[in-house]
Protein backbone atom coordinates (compact mmCIF):
# COMPACT_ATOMS: atom_id res chain seq x y z
CA UNK A 1 0.00 0.00 0.00
CA UNK A 2 2.78 2.28 0.68
CA UNK A 3 5.64 1.37 -1.09
CA UNK A 4 8.52 2.92 0.67
CA UNK A 5 11.14 2.69 -2.38
CA UNK A 6 9.25 4.89 -4.32
CA UNK A 7 10.85 7.89 -5.37
CA UNK A 8 8.96 11.56 -5.53
CA UNK A 9 8.74 10.82 -9.42
CA UNK A 10 6.72 7.80 -9.17
CA UNK A 11 4.54 9.14 -6.20
CA UNK A 12 3.86 12.48 -8.53
CA UNK A 13 2.86 10.15 -11.49
CA UNK A 14 0.89 8.12 -9.03
CA UNK A 15 -1.16 11.19 -8.24
CA UNK A 16 -1.52 12.73 -11.50
CA UNK A 17 -3.10 9.34 -12.70
CA UNK A 18 -5.47 9.36 -9.87
CA UNK A 19 -4.91 6.22 -8.46
CA UNK A 20 -8.35 4.13 -8.72
CA UNK A 21 -10.34 3.28 -5.87
CA UNK A 22 -12.63 0.70 -4.32
CA UNK A 23 -16.15 2.58 -3.42
CA UNK A 24 -17.00 0.05 -0.35
CA UNK A 25 -20.60 1.52 -0.66
CA UNK A 26 -20.84 0.93 -4.63
CA UNK A 27 -18.94 -2.14 -3.74
CA UNK A 28 -21.74 -3.25 -1.15
CA UNK A 29 -24.92 -2.52 -2.86
CA UNK A 30 -23.63 -4.19 -6.05
CA UNK A 31 -23.31 -7.62 -3.91
CA UNK A 32 -26.88 -6.31 -2.52
CA UNK A 33 -28.52 -6.23 -5.92
CA UNK A 34 -26.25 -8.92 -7.54
CA UNK A 35 -27.52 -11.76 -5.38
CA UNK A 36 -29.20 -14.36 -7.19
CA UNK A 37 -32.78 -13.73 -8.53
CA UNK A 38 -32.78 -10.04 -6.10
CA UNK A 39 -32.42 -8.10 -9.66
CA UNK A 40 -35.54 -9.92 -10.93
CA UNK A 41 -37.54 -9.51 -7.83
CA UNK A 42 -36.65 -5.95 -7.65
CA UNK A 43 -37.65 -5.33 -11.00
CA UNK A 44 -41.06 -7.05 -10.54
CA UNK A 45 -41.69 -4.58 -7.69
CA UNK A 46 -40.78 -1.73 -9.52
CA UNK A 47 -43.23 -2.40 -12.46
CA UNK A 48 -45.94 -4.23 -10.13
CA UNK A 49 -46.12 -1.92 -6.79
CA UNK A 50 -47.34 -3.80 -4.24
CA UNK A 51 -47.85 -7.58 -4.94
CA UNK A 52 -48.25 -10.45 -3.26
CA UNK A 53 -46.20 -13.56 -2.82
CA UNK A 54 -47.94 -15.63 -5.24
CA UNK A 55 -47.63 -12.90 -8.18
CA UNK A 56 -44.15 -12.12 -7.69
CA UNK A 57 -43.31 -16.23 -7.81
CA UNK A 58 -45.78 -16.30 -11.12
CA UNK A 59 -43.87 -13.12 -12.18
CA UNK A 60 -40.25 -15.20 -12.03
CA UNK A 61 -40.63 -18.56 -13.78
CA UNK A 62 -37.75 -20.56 -12.06
CA UNK A 63 -37.51 -19.25 -9.07
CA UNK A 64 -38.47 -21.31 -5.97
CA UNK A 65 -40.75 -20.61 -3.27
CA UNK A 66 -38.04 -21.40 -0.96
CA UNK A 67 -35.98 -18.97 -2.74
CA UNK A 68 -37.80 -16.15 -3.38
CA UNK A 69 -38.88 -16.47 0.57
CA UNK A 70 -34.90 -16.35 1.45
CA UNK A 71 -34.55 -12.85 -0.52
CA UNK A 72 -37.71 -11.15 0.25
CA UNK A 73 -36.50 -11.53 4.16
CA UNK A 74 -32.70 -10.58 2.82
CA UNK A 75 -34.27 -7.49 0.97
CA UNK A 76 -36.89 -6.73 4.23
CA UNK A 77 -33.62 -6.90 6.58
CA UNK A 78 -31.78 -4.06 3.96
CA UNK A 79 -34.84 -1.78 4.10
CA UNK A 80 -35.40 -2.40 0.31
CA UNK A 81 -38.74 -3.70 0.64
CA UNK A 82 -41.74 -3.37 2.94
CA UNK A 83 -44.14 -6.32 4.52
CA UNK A 84 -47.92 -5.60 5.17
CA UNK A 85 -50.31 -7.76 6.61
CA UNK A 86 -53.85 -7.20 5.77
CA UNK A 87 -56.10 -8.44 8.55
CA UNK A 88 -58.49 -10.77 7.05
CA UNK A 89 -60.17 -13.07 6.94
CA UNK A 90 -58.35 -13.53 4.40
CA UNK A 91 -55.47 -12.83 5.44
CA UNK A 92 -53.28 -10.71 3.01
CA UNK A 93 -49.76 -10.18 2.78
CA UNK A 94 -48.44 -8.10 0.48
CA UNK A 95 -44.28 -6.99 -0.47
CA UNK A 96 -43.30 -3.57 -1.62
CA UNK A 97 -40.45 -1.27 -1.95
CA UNK A 98 -39.99 1.08 0.64
CA UNK A 99 -38.76 4.52 -0.99
CA UNK A 100 -34.96 2.99 -0.29
CA UNK A 101 -35.65 0.32 -2.89
CA UNK A 102 -37.82 2.18 -5.29
CA UNK A 103 -34.98 4.99 -5.89
CA UNK A 104 -32.90 1.94 -7.27
CA UNK A 105 -35.19 2.69 -10.25
CA UNK A 106 -32.66 4.76 -12.69
CA UNK A 107 -29.84 2.45 -11.62
CA UNK A 108 -32.14 -0.88 -12.75
CA UNK A 109 -33.54 0.95 -15.83
CA UNK A 110 -30.29 1.95 -16.76
CA UNK A 111 -28.85 -1.63 -16.58
CA UNK A 112 -32.07 -2.80 -18.43
CA UNK A 113 -30.97 -0.49 -21.16
CA UNK A 114 -27.39 -2.28 -21.73
CA UNK A 115 -28.43 -5.57 -21.26
CA UNK A 116 -31.43 -4.83 -23.65
CA UNK A 117 -28.36 -3.48 -26.11
CA UNK A 118 -26.17 -5.86 -25.50
CA UNK A 119 -27.29 -9.14 -24.35
CA UNK A 120 -30.82 -9.12 -26.22
CA UNK A 121 -29.00 -9.18 -29.83
CA UNK A 122 -26.90 -11.38 -31.00
CA UNK A 123 -23.04 -10.69 -30.66
CA UNK B 1 -44.49 -17.30 -25.41
CA UNK B 2 -47.56 -18.05 -27.66
CA UNK B 3 -50.10 -19.57 -25.65
CA UNK B 4 -52.11 -20.84 -28.09
CA UNK B 5 -55.18 -21.44 -25.49
CA UNK B 6 -55.26 -17.55 -24.62
CA UNK B 7 -58.86 -15.68 -25.24
CA UNK B 8 -58.95 -12.43 -26.24
CA UNK B 9 -60.20 -11.77 -23.06
CA UNK B 10 -57.57 -13.24 -21.14
CA UNK B 11 -55.34 -11.07 -23.30
CA UNK B 12 -56.88 -8.34 -23.40
CA UNK B 13 -56.70 -8.74 -19.10
CA UNK B 14 -52.88 -9.60 -19.05
CA UNK B 15 -52.46 -6.50 -21.22
CA UNK B 16 -54.75 -4.45 -19.19
CA UNK B 17 -53.54 -5.05 -15.61
CA UNK B 18 -49.47 -4.87 -17.25
CA UNK B 19 -48.49 -8.32 -15.33
CA UNK B 20 -45.09 -7.54 -14.42
CA UNK B 21 -42.99 -9.69 -15.84
CA UNK B 22 -39.16 -10.31 -15.79
CA UNK B 23 -36.77 -9.33 -18.43
CA UNK B 24 -34.26 -11.85 -18.90
CA UNK B 25 -31.78 -9.84 -20.82
CA UNK B 26 -31.89 -7.72 -17.34
CA UNK B 27 -31.15 -10.72 -15.31
CA UNK B 28 -28.96 -12.22 -16.81
CA UNK B 29 -26.81 -8.53 -16.31
CA UNK B 30 -27.51 -8.42 -13.20
CA UNK B 31 -26.40 -11.66 -12.45
CA UNK B 32 -23.48 -10.85 -14.30
CA UNK B 33 -22.11 -7.40 -12.49
CA UNK B 34 -23.11 -8.68 -9.25
CA UNK B 35 -20.92 -11.93 -9.11
CA UNK B 36 -18.39 -11.02 -6.19
CA UNK B 37 -16.21 -8.45 -7.09
CA UNK B 38 -17.71 -8.30 -10.29
CA UNK B 39 -18.54 -4.73 -9.21
CA UNK B 40 -16.16 -3.35 -7.85
CA UNK B 41 -13.67 -4.65 -10.35
CA UNK B 42 -15.52 -2.67 -12.96
CA UNK B 43 -15.40 0.25 -11.18
CA UNK B 44 -11.58 -0.16 -10.82
CA UNK B 45 -11.45 -0.03 -14.61
CA UNK B 46 -13.50 1.98 -15.89
CA UNK B 47 -11.76 4.96 -13.66
CA UNK B 48 -8.17 3.89 -14.26
CA UNK B 49 -8.46 2.88 -17.88
CA UNK B 50 -6.07 -0.22 -19.05
CA UNK B 51 -4.32 -1.42 -15.70
CA UNK B 52 -2.56 -3.98 -14.79
CA UNK B 53 -3.57 -7.03 -12.66
CA UNK B 54 -1.53 -5.62 -10.03
CA UNK B 55 -3.06 -2.57 -9.91
CA UNK B 56 -6.42 -3.96 -10.01
CA UNK B 57 -5.46 -6.13 -7.08
CA UNK B 58 -4.01 -3.09 -5.22
CA UNK B 59 -7.20 -1.30 -5.91
CA UNK B 60 -9.29 -3.53 -4.44
CA UNK B 61 -8.70 -4.57 -0.87
CA UNK B 62 -9.49 -8.36 0.28
CA UNK B 63 -9.75 -9.42 -3.19
CA UNK B 64 -7.16 -12.60 -3.58
CA UNK B 65 -5.25 -12.92 -6.57
CA UNK B 66 -7.45 -16.32 -7.19
CA UNK B 67 -10.10 -14.62 -6.99
CA UNK B 68 -9.09 -11.69 -9.28
CA UNK B 69 -7.72 -13.99 -11.73
CA UNK B 70 -11.04 -15.98 -12.24
CA UNK B 71 -13.38 -12.95 -12.46
CA UNK B 72 -10.99 -11.39 -15.05
CA UNK B 73 -11.10 -14.63 -17.23
CA UNK B 74 -15.21 -14.45 -16.40
CA UNK B 75 -15.17 -10.63 -17.59
CA UNK B 76 -13.31 -11.91 -20.86
CA UNK B 77 -15.74 -14.27 -21.78
CA UNK B 78 -18.18 -11.98 -21.49
CA UNK B 79 -16.12 -9.31 -23.67
CA UNK B 80 -16.92 -6.96 -20.56
CA UNK B 81 -13.07 -6.92 -20.87
CA UNK B 82 -10.16 -7.14 -22.94
CA UNK B 83 -6.33 -8.59 -22.12
CA UNK B 84 -3.92 -7.25 -24.36
CA UNK B 85 0.13 -8.57 -23.95
CA UNK B 86 2.70 -6.45 -24.86
CA UNK B 87 5.64 -8.33 -26.05
CA UNK B 88 8.76 -7.34 -23.55
CA UNK B 89 11.25 -8.00 -22.38
CA UNK B 90 9.62 -7.19 -20.21
CA UNK B 91 6.21 -8.91 -20.96
CA UNK B 92 3.24 -6.47 -19.70
CA UNK B 93 -0.13 -7.75 -20.24
CA UNK B 94 -2.90 -4.97 -19.42
CA UNK B 95 -6.85 -5.40 -18.83
CA UNK B 96 -9.23 -2.84 -20.15
CA UNK B 97 -12.69 -2.47 -20.61
CA UNK B 98 -14.72 -3.16 -24.15
CA UNK B 99 -16.96 -0.56 -25.28
CA UNK B 100 -19.74 -3.08 -23.79
CA UNK B 101 -17.93 -3.04 -20.47
CA UNK B 102 -17.77 1.06 -20.74
CA UNK B 103 -21.24 1.30 -21.73
CA UNK B 104 -22.37 -0.16 -18.46
CA UNK B 105 -20.88 2.81 -16.89
CA UNK B 106 -24.38 5.01 -16.52
CA UNK B 107 -25.52 2.09 -15.00
CA UNK B 108 -23.20 1.65 -12.32
CA UNK B 109 -22.81 5.62 -12.11
CA UNK B 110 -26.28 5.65 -10.73
CA UNK B 111 -25.95 3.11 -8.90
CA UNK B 112 -22.54 4.17 -6.53
CA UNK B 113 -25.28 8.17 -6.72
CA UNK B 114 -27.60 4.93 -4.97
CA UNK B 115 -25.07 3.66 -2.54
CA UNK B 116 -23.23 6.91 -1.12
CA UNK B 117 -26.83 7.85 -0.66
CA UNK B 118 -28.44 5.06 1.10
CA UNK B 119 -26.10 2.90 2.31
CA UNK B 120 -23.11 5.63 3.40
CA UNK B 121 -24.64 7.61 5.76
CA UNK B 122 -25.89 6.17 8.85
CA UNK B 123 -29.57 5.04 8.28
Amino acid sequence: MHPGSSTAAQTLAAERSAEPTCCPYFHQAVELIGRRWTGAILEILLQGGALRFSSIAAAVPDLSDRMLSDRLKELESNQLVRRTVYPGPPVRVQYALTIKGEELAPALAELKRWARHWLGTPA
